[in-house]
């Protein structure tokens, strides 16, 4: 990894925020890194505390994922779910061997007074990852879906209703007394830069910003804030955000995650079959940035990483550099 | 199984107390046995209740034992564990995969306000048993060996330590606080024979004796009190129990363990090996009922229980019938 001498704060949710944490791990050192993770999935399953996107980005960063999925762990097994569910549990939502001592040994800890912040630095170091990866807070916020089917707990919509309610609106119960975890603070205070992984805008980013004070510190922040468009071809690459979107009202495309990203948001990255949605995006006083989103291999990240690095250089030496760039292409990288 | 009309409350701790209590629930209908198990040997591991003699029992009337260990669940694995080691977390006590659904199963309940009796009637019935298996209280009593290493917590000298250090005491921690569970002191009113399974009687049976009211019901209790001697031939069939009654200055012997049932005992099972300790058992006025108390099968199991409900059926009806029986050798039993 080239140390880029840019202190770079990163936003992230599960799957598609950890493939860009990952990449951007991968290209600033240690001291140059501090990726922010939503804890507003958090959920209590047979008594443990699972954060889901925590995990997410600490089993990236750990080179541990699971390949099929983007989440969990390469290999694991499910036996004691399985025997879980013989003694009456609930198994919908799949908790392997392995991943589940990360759950056993985190609920351990918070019982025993540490912090979330404390426990997932504890858990990180022993999987061997350098970079601090943080909770948006060390108290609990719970995203609430609200649909028409009722209110349901995040993971209830998620998992197991896998999305399929029409949602009406989204609440973070707990949002309004919870902090910034310190090394989120601090981050927002000493950082040159602001990355809004490509995650969820609604549900993903939106707890983070429903920390009170956070949104606030990224309004008035001084450095560039670039946010990746979850959105490709007018479609989420994975999770619900599409139809998140078009429920709530939003319009299914870059602009539309612009929109969402208003007045904490300086440029947005979209990929190069977006590129015509550049002057949409600019019309809303959002620079568009235009290069290859895509990120199916660890090279995609890398080099996804690297151009998000380099946005952000070109912003801080003047800001024309940027816009000028050659889009990267997905035919040109791969070549 | 043939009703045979006895309710019997057998005491047990682990893994020879789990075999005869098999054996017993394989010869009683489950109307007819309450299985009175010793808790002073459990543990919190990385935060969940573990109640080793408790799973033990379980396990062999759910058919579920580990044929190689007497303990754990046969074919178990151990990625939930090896997943804690990497994460900073002690190994030393084994919990495999399916155990640990147990432990996380049980913590959660009991997390939630059960009682370890309801959590243990809940884990029993989807294990599929039919009868009754329960702590001998819901409040925690903690064995202590007293060693010339220091104190240690039981499973810290049983398990880490491999019972290495001398023991000059046991220590049963929170006993004079506990109350027999009620279904224990239930069937301590309501039973026509106990039978102390083949246990430790320093510290699978000595914590049970330890809660308050439990060693005078049994001194006034009214039908035979059975014990089956866990010594045959001057040794433990396993465990530490002949090194523990050495160390604490008992005879290893059939007599060294009619002396420490003194005063709540009536009859001592012992093995054809030892029939010649009969006259210094019934010294103590404890009679000697010889037979093969050694089990290895299943078949091994269900003799013996048919041997005790015989002893105890006899005594009922008189108490003349029992010495008479001639004793069943091994030989005799296998050919």
């Amino acid at each position: 990894m080239a140390a880029m001498g840019t202190n770079i704060l990163a936003i992230a949710g599960g799957v598609g925020g950890a493939k860009l944490a990952l990449g951007l791990s991968r290209v600033l050192a240690p001291s140059e890194l501090t990726v922010v993770v939503n804890t507003g999935d958090d959920e209590t399953f047979h008594g443990l505390h699972v954060s889901p996107d925590l995990d997410t980005v600490m089993y990236a960063l750990a080179g541990m994922t699971n390949p099929d999925t983007g989440w969990g762990i390469r290999g694991d097994t499910f036996r004691t779910l399985e025997a879980l569910g013989r003694l009456g549990a609930e198994t919908w939502f799949r908790l392997g061997d392995a991943d589940l001592a990360t759950h056993v040994r985190r609920t351990e800890l918070l019982r025993a007074g540490r912090s979330l912040s404390e426990v997932t630095r504890e858990l990180t170091a022993h999987l061997g990852i350098a970079h601090a990866v943080v909770p948006m807070s060390d108290e609990r916020v719970r995203t609430v879906a609200l649909t028409d089917d009722g209110e349901l707990a995040f993971q209830e919509y998620f998992v197991r209703r896998g999305c399929e309610p029409r949602i009406t609106g989204v609440r973070f119960d707990g949002a309004e007394t919870a902090r910034p975890s310190p090394a989120f603070a601090e981050a927002l205070e000493s950082s040159d830069a602001i990355v809004f992984c490509p995650s969820n805008p609604i549900v993903s980013i939106g707890p983070v910003l429903a920390v009170p004070g956070v949104r606030e510190a990224i309004e008035r922040f001084g450095g560039p804030r670039i946010a990746v468009s979850p959105i490709v071809g007018g479609k989420a690459l994975r999770g619900p955000a599409a139809k998140m979107m078009a429920e709530l009202g939003d319009e299914v495309s870059c602009a539309g995650v612009a929109r969402r990203y208003a007045g904490v948001c300086d440029a947005l990255v979209i990929d190069t079959v977006d590129a015509a949605e550049a002057p949409a995006i600019e019309a809303l006083g959002v620079r568009a940035l235009v290069t290859s989103t895509v990120m199916e291999t660890d090279d995609d990240k890398d080099a996804l990483a690297r151009d998000v690095v380099g946005f952000v250089e070109g912003w801080r030496h003047g800001r024309g550099a940027i816009h000028r760039a050659l889009p990267r292409t997905r035919a040109s990288r791969r070549g």
